[in-house]
């Protein structure tokens, strides 16, 4: 018997009290106990999206929400500016682009913070730019953007909106939707949210709203419009994938029992335990803005990531990711959402050190295992 | 205490065993083990699709796959034949007109069979004609449509494609894609196959392809060459509903053992008891071509079918689904795919029965169930 856990960037391990919720019967999407339902899930997703905007559930990975937010606000031709520092920012000009869009890109470099300065120039040499989309985590790189910063300067324009993918990072690390002047936030349910994926969710501000009604891109099931049109009944405008809305149901009641604020600092203790036992190993951390959602660790020279998440897999039932694109063999990537606790920190810290000294790279065995527990423990 | 039972086209009732493989610990959608998964389920889902061509596996719900089949096939002002006898062949020229593609429409009315002439006659007057677009079982009305007899006509042209709407059919009556022809064809989950909703299915023939590789429609999340592309490693472009799929896994495996001809007759006899007995308790069938997948009843004057369908549901604690648009409130429709047997036949008849006498419908009680009885188990 081999015990599994995830410490991947999504999918993640989901409480068994969840997966139990999903397991009960099936309720029609269309009863008086399913809108019940709805009424609530929507209310506590405003509560964990920090917003008093509106929010909707889209049945579909993150990137459909990503789309919408690209295809319910421009129009062919229109011009975007994203900030692109890794795999997903990437994504953002990839929908931009098949939708004949115009994006300006900032590309800080995989790794690296952004500068306001520049956004703020681009703004300003460009008047006819309509949207800014900018990563709260970027999953690829496990770094985090200034969107606070961000937003104050996109929120000096009052025909100009700001996009937030928040896949990975909402309920990991802060976002206040509101306070931050973000008009769109895409997120996800495998991430902090502790479910399955297979749902996505967008919130949509009232100054989006005042573009997304000028948009003229084609577009149907993602169409906003149609989910702001059925949610005033409290309903969806297609089939509504049930079973993981109830297990959103459990998880927000639990969110919100606890506190955000409560989330993010669990999430900020695992991260920092994570970084300081690799500092500890003498690895380096890939990230010059490293995130408390995921961290992204270099390997030693000669060491092949792919190998050793695969050993790490196969020899201790423990999914940690490895890199992406240009970081792929370099890194490995640890997330640290999910259904995981400071035992399970503990455990994958010291299942890298094992391999790590099966691979011959000279560690202390529990170098990083002790400063993980003084920081999670303290 | 009050049992649950839902007769509604989708969602429905999922078998316990599939609740409970759902309920298992989340595998990472890249990983050996996963890629087992994926490999063997979309093997099955050919084998439920009676194909040989590519099948595709679209986190979403089934107008995600429909809205598929419209945007990788069409590019703007280009033309398609829609048969559109209900809310669902409907939608169809909806997406069509939402993506700027000229749909000429065929109405046969709702809950009549088409005219496989007046389909060829506008292939011949209109050689612009791209794709004819139908529906295996509107489920609005509980029609079937003459889906081989329209392939016969389509697949003389080398360069037109028939789409083939089957979410509320497939599975429930015989769809054979490849022997007539049908070069996509659409389904989700959460009808035959007995899962939740969230999964939707898209079957791709080479003639397809060929056509699909000359579109310029944008898209991005519902690209069909992606998800191509990723299915050669059994991989998938984005995140997938790994839950979802576990559950597809078990539900295919059922079906293939089974035998699908043996699905096909377990909804024939049930359509036919249901059927049967309606008329024994003096009412009608709305459709002159009645599918085996849903059954729409005709209310007598004067009961109100909303208020008929809640009552179904507060007191006997069945679900059964009221009338859409132009019928709503005079039709209640009945499904026969999900997890349901004779007994839930014979219950959810009885549920009718007694619901009518209590609305002071003059029916003698037992006259639908016996007329089912002798159906369900000759």
């Amino acid at each position: 018997m081999m015990k599994k856990r995830l410490f991947t960037p999504g999918p993640i391990s989901v409480p068994e009290e969840v997966l139990l919720e999903m397991a009960k019967p099936i309720i029609h999407h269309r009863t008086p106990e399913f809108l019940e339902i709805a009424k609530q899930v929507v209310e506590d997703l405003k509560y964990f999206f920090q917003t008093k905007n509106d929010v909707f559930i889209i049945a579909g990975s993150g990137t459909a929400a990503m789309e919408a937010a690209v295809v319910n606000v421009l129009s062919p031709g229109e011009k975007a500016l994203v900030i692109s520092g890794g795999k997903f920012g990437e994504r953002f000009v990839e929908i931009l682009k098949a939708y004949q869009c115009n994006p300006i890109v900032i590309e800080p470099g995989w790794g690296n913070p952004v500068n306001i300065e520049e956004i703020e120039k681009l703004l300003q040499q460009n008047p006819d730019i309509k949207a800014v989309f900018a990563t709260l985590v970027e999953t690829s790189t496990g770094t985090s953007y200034d969107i606070e910063g961000i937003g104050k300067v996109v929120g000096k324009y009052p025909d100009r909106i700001f996009i937030v993918d928040a896949i990975s990072g909402l309920g990991s690390v802060p976002c206040k939707t509101d306070q931050w002047n973000i008009d769109i936030v895409v997120s996800g349910s495998q991430k902090a949210l502790s479910l399955p994926p297979g749902l996505s969710f967008i919130s949509v501000s009232q100054k989006a709203w005042n573009i997304i009604n000028t948009s003229s891109m084609p577009k149907y099931y993602l169409d906003l419009k149609k989910y702001k049109k059925s949610m005033e009944k409290f309903d969806f405008p297609f089939t509504m994938a049930v079973s993981l809305v109830s297990g959103l149901k459990k998880s927000l009641e639990k969110i919100k029992q606890d506190g955000i604020e409560n989330l993010w600092n669990i999430h900020k203790k695992r991260a920092e335990a994570v970084r300081k036992a690799a500092i500890a190993m003498g690895l380096k951390i890939f990230s010059k803005s490293p995130s408390d959602a995921v961290t992204a660790i270099v390997l030693p020279e000669g060491i092949d990531g792919e190998k050793f998440c695969s050993d790490m897999r196969k020899q201790f039932g423990m999914s940690v990711a490895g890199g992406q694109d240009k970081l792929k063999g370099k890194v490995i990537r640890i997330s640290h959402f999910g259904y995981q606790d400071e035992f399970d920190t503990i455990a994958v810290i010291a299942g890298i050190e094992i391999m790590l000294k099966k691979y011959g790279y000279k560690v202390e065995l529990s170098s990083g295992v002790r400063e993980a527990m003084n920081i999670l423990f303290s």
